[in-house]
C-alpha cells in the first residue's frame, strides 16, 4: 500500500475457491456447500499472493454463503487479519439458480440439451425455471434469511436480476468504505462479482456473459476520488490465470 | 433451544483453546498468538458439544485476538454457522499482562519467586509492571487499535482493571442482544470471561481469583427478563471439566 501522499482508492475482489459442488459439477446457486480441500488451498494461496504484494485490509465484505466466508477466512489467516471486521450480506450471494440448484450440470445438459443449459447459464436475462413455493430448497426456510421479507428472496435469477440486487449493496455499503480510505476486500461468487465488474468496466450484456472470473485469484480495482476505475489487474501470472478462466468456462459442458 | 412459549434468555461463553504460548507457558495477554493444533481440536470438540445439545447462534462476540476468533470459527464450522454476524471488540481481549508479556512463566517464577508471580496472576488489583511507552509491544503500534485514542489502551492490567473495561461492552452490546431474544455466543479469554462471570455470579474479589474457567468448554448462563441469572452450567462431563480447570490452575508454577 502507498503510505502518505494522495489517497489511493482500491478494492480487492475474490471469487471463492473450488466448492464441493464445483467438483461434482452441480448447479449450486444459493445452496450452502463448503470448499473442497483444494478450494481451501486455493484460498490460502490467494492470501499468500496478497501478502507478497503488501496488501492488508481494514474491512471485509462477504456473502452469507459458507464457501465465500471460508475463502475469506483462509486469506485472513495468511494476512494475520482475523481481527478485521467482516460484513456478511445476502446481496453478495451467488446468482440464484432456481429449480436447477442441486442438479448435475452434465446430466442437465444431456437432458435439456447443451444449448438450453448454455442459454440459462450464459444469457443475460433469461432465468432458469423458478423454485416452487413449497420447494424445500426455498430460501424462506433457511434461518440466515429469517430477517428478510419473503418477497425480496429470489426463487430464480438471471444475471440481470443478480446485477439488480448486488448493486445496491455495492453503492450503499462498499463504496462508502472505499471512499473513506479503507482497504476493502470483497469475497463473493462468480456472478455477484460479475455484477460489480460489469458495472465498473461498463461491459455490455453480451460482454459480461463471456467474461469468466477465475476462482480464488485476487482482482484489484483502483479508482479516482469519484470511484471512476483507473485500472484493474489480477495478482496472478498470465498462464495460471488463463488456465483458471478456461476451467470455469468449461463448466456445464456435457462431457 | 426451546421453541415457542416463553422466551429464554441465555448466553454461551467460550474460552479459547490451547494457544501456542499456553503450550510454551509464556505470559500472553494482548500478544496475538494462534491456537495450537490441539487448541483447534478443542474448539471443534466444543462446537460438536454445542451441536449435540441443539445450540445455534444468531450473533457472536469475540475479542480482536486471533486465538478467540479461531476458536469461534471452528465452532461456526461445526454448527454450519459461518453466516452468523460476528462482532469483534478489544474490550473482550485477555487481561493485559504488561511487561511480563512474552516471558516464560516458569522462568519468571524462578527469577521473581513463585509468590510474586502468583501475586501478579492471582491478586485482584495488583497489576504487573507496565510496558514502557517506547516498548515495541505497546498496543498503540498494533493496527487493530489504530482507531482508538491512546489513553484508553492499557499498558498493564490487574483483574480489577480488566473487569472495568469489559463490563461496558457486556452492558452496552451483549446484554441488548440477549434481551432481544437473540441466541448469543461470546468467545474470549480466561480473564475477560472471569470479569463477566464475577459480575453475573456476584463473586467476591477473593472468590474470582480462585475460579478457573476451563479452555474451550461451553459455559451456559440462563437469565430472567431482567438478566438476573437463573442457572449456569458447562456442557462437559465433570471429570473432563475438573482436569481442564486443574490444567489452567497449574499454569505459572515453576516446575
Amino acid at each position: 500500500m502507498k503510505k502518505g501522499g494522495d489517497k489511493i482508492y482500491k478494492v480487492v475482489f475474490i471469487r471463492h475457491g473450488e466448492s464441493i459442488w464445483n467438483k461434482e459439477n452441480r448447479f449450486t446457486g444459493w445452496t450452502d456447500v463448503g470448499l473442497t480441500e483444494n478450494g481451501v488451498k486455493e484460498a490460502h494461496f490467494a492470501g499468500q499472493l496478497l501478502k507478497q504484494n503488501q496488501f492488508g485490509f481494514d474491512v471485509a465484505f462477504t456473502s452469507v454463503l459458507t464457501r465465500a466466508i471460508m475463502t475469506y477466512n483462509s486469506i485472513a489467516t495468511e494476512l494475520n487479519g482475523h481481527y478485521v471486521p467482516v460484513h456478511k450480506h445476502w446481496r453478495l450471494n451467488e446468482r440464484h439458480y432456481g429449480a436447477l440448484q442441486g442438479l448435475n450440470k452434465a446430466e442437465t445438459a444431456a437432458k435439456h440439451g447443451e444449448a438450453k443449459v448454455l442459454e440459462w447459464r450464459r444469457s443475460y436475462d433469461i432465468p432458469p425455471p423458478p423454485l416452487e413455493d413449497n420447494d424445500e430448497r426455498h430460501p424462506k426456510l433457511d434461518p440466515r434469511y429469517a430477517g428478510l421479507p419473503q418477497d425480496v428472496l429470489p426463487k430464480t435469477e438471471s444475471l440481470k436480476l443478480t446485477v439488480d440486487r448486488v448493486l445496491p449493496f455495492w453503492y450503499d455499503q462498499i463504496c462508502p468504505a472505499i471512499l473513506d480510505g479503507q482497504r476493502v476486500i470483497v469475497a463473493a461468487h462468480g456472478n455477484s462479482l460479475r455484477a460489480i465488474v460489469k458495472h465498473l468496466s461498463g461491459m455490455s450484456d453480451a460482454e459480461i456473459i463471456k467474461y469468466n472470473i477465475p476462482t480464488a485469484c485476487p482482482l484489484v480495482y483502483e479508482f479516482d476520488q469519484n470511484l471512476k476505475p483507473l485500472k484493474n489487474y489480477y495478482l496472478l501470472d498470465e498462464k495460471t490465470l488463463k488456465e483458471r478462466m478456461q476451467a470455469v468456462a468449461n463448466q456445464g459442458k456435457a462431457h
